[in-house]
């Protein structure tokens, strides 16, 4: 059987996450056959030895690629180089900026039903694989309330929005889910939860040389959306110790419904305990990856998200060896 | 939108369970049209006032109902009811005799498929959500182990075993997962466990007066397959308070994929937590009979598993709602 041809577009930690995916064995149906950058390719190395190639240049592909794995960034990249893409090759995605979604969706859809070609969007860990726990778990429970936890794991925006303080040289923000009020979901109370309620943020703060402490642990306790509404903690460390200390990228969290049927409580709990959240959202980009070549063979086009794709679409086996193995 | 017409066939605990199902407003898309069973329907009075009607007038129907859901044992009823229904009415099961799936999978897809209508098998939470869960963490983490751990619950299958040494008047069962091997898979360990290491058995047995019970107690821990591979603990308790303390029908149960990417483990766990196992199983069997009904009205038809079917087809949001709310 012929593998299915995959190209990167956007060579940052999630690009290198989904290059890892691919040189598992286990995902040997599916090749690397060319990474795209904005940069200067030939300032680029990567793990795999694959061509690195302008993205300008990405149109002279379409004969040698099936799908695309786009990985730059969902505020600035996709919105811009999605929907162009879309109309040359097959997509996936993990757009995750959900109130735009249903915008991006849209354009996606019509860029790539044009050319038949298929987008998946929004296929990371969430949304993504905890919208489908989501959907599914209220499907089956429809009276009741899902809860989504994250962490604990290193939020990427919040760490950015202290780094642009005045006086900080470098800092890492976790978001942690405060287990007292999983207890109560997980009990059955349907418990109504503010915001402050439902997580706590740590800061592990590097500060220039004399900076005023109290003024910076102030600022970022006060700054409006991101840590106003949250009890939040500062640790002023050194740069070593960031360093040491706070590099990883783990994440996680979790979605728990809570629902009842006749006088009966129902619990339904998904949850993700990532060491590496980029490596993660790489491997659920190439599965994907592979049910955007497949349905797109079976003539399906158009966008698509994680509630349209049949599960057996991503796995390697058959759907013989799935029923025999898995089911 | 015309309702999604639906019947029950077999009105035991799993039919009673759909029943309450489709009697919660939130699926009023779908109603309940009919109760077949093999009893005298005079016999039968229903929570929902639903017209009761003899299995043997099955055929009558067509132009009446949707979808069948079929709510028998796996064991005989759905061998030998399965094909013969499938081959008249959309169905769904919750078949959950894991060995005995693919061919069960080739009778209800060469009956189905013959009358272009659609069989969905085997869509409980094991076979069925479980199997999801399994499936997916399979395709995302290729390298790694899989652990599906059961309880705590009743086990009927195992209740009625003990039921048929002599000297036992009544008895359940509980199966219980241990929680020290839990936390070695989740600490990503991938550790070979026995089943004597996976989970305990404890059961509540009354027994005839005068019987036995050291020998009642040496059968039941020494009977193949179902306790002798196991740690076994037996309590003598009297019929009231087996009947006061052990009626419920609770379950539950976790899925946990431990995977690698890279140098870095990742953990992906589903689970249940069941205060009623029928009420249970009987929406997801309500949520796919409003996914077979919308599939076999877009042309589909065959055996289908849980792997085939996309999640937007059980929500009775569009999908337009799912993308805006749930993604």
């Amino acid at each position: 059987m012929e593998k299915i041809k995959v190209a990167i577009c956007g060579y940052g930690n999630l690009g290198k996450g989904v290059e890892k995916a691919l040189l598992n064995p286990a995902n040997n149906d599916m090749e690397l056959v060319a990474i795209f950058t904005r940069r200067d390719p030939k300032e680029i190395e990567t793990i795999s030895k694959t061509e690195v190639i302008s993205i300008e240049r990405i149109k002279d592909y379409t004969d040698k690629i099936d799908v695309v794995i786009l990985c730059g960034g969902s505020a600035k990249d996709l919105p811009e180089q999605g929907p162009t893409i879309a109309a040359m090759y097959n997509t996936v995605d993990s757009f995750d900026t959900h109130a735009h979604i249903p915008e991006y969706f849209e354009k996606m859809d019509t860029s790539s039903s044009l050319m038949k070609k298929i987008s998946v969007i929004s296929v990371g860990w969430d949304p993504g694989m905890f919208s489908i726990a989501r959907a599914y778990a209220e499907a089956i429970l429809p009276t009741g309330s899902t809860y989504t936890f994250w962490g604990k794991g290193v939020s990427q925006g919040h760490s950015d929005a202290i780094r642009r303080i005045a006086g900080v040289k470098d800092a890492k923000q976790y978001t942690i889910p405060i287990e007292s009020a999983m207890e109560r979901v997980r009990a059955g109370e349907n418990p109504k939860l503010t915001t402050r309620e439902k997580h706590l943020r740590d800061c592990f703060v590097v500060a220039e040389e004399g900076a005023d402490l109290e003024r910076i642990e102030k600022e970022i306790k006060e700054m409006p959306n991101y840590f106003d509404e949250y009890d939040t903690t500062v640790h002023f460390i050194s740069e070593e110790e960031l360093k040491e200390n706070h590099s990883a990228m783990p994440h996680g969290g979790f979605v728990i419904r809570s629902g009842n049927t006749g006088n009966n409580t129902q619990i339904i709990e998904y949850s993700l305990k990532l060491q590496s959240n980029p490596e993660f959202t790489g491997s659920i980009l190439v599965a994907y990856a592979r049910a955007a070549a497949r349905l797109n063979e079976r003539g399906y086009y158009g966008a698509k998200t994680a509630f349209d794709i049949p599960l057996s679409m991503l796995s390697p086996k058959s759907e013989d060896e799935l029923r025999k193995g898995l089911l």
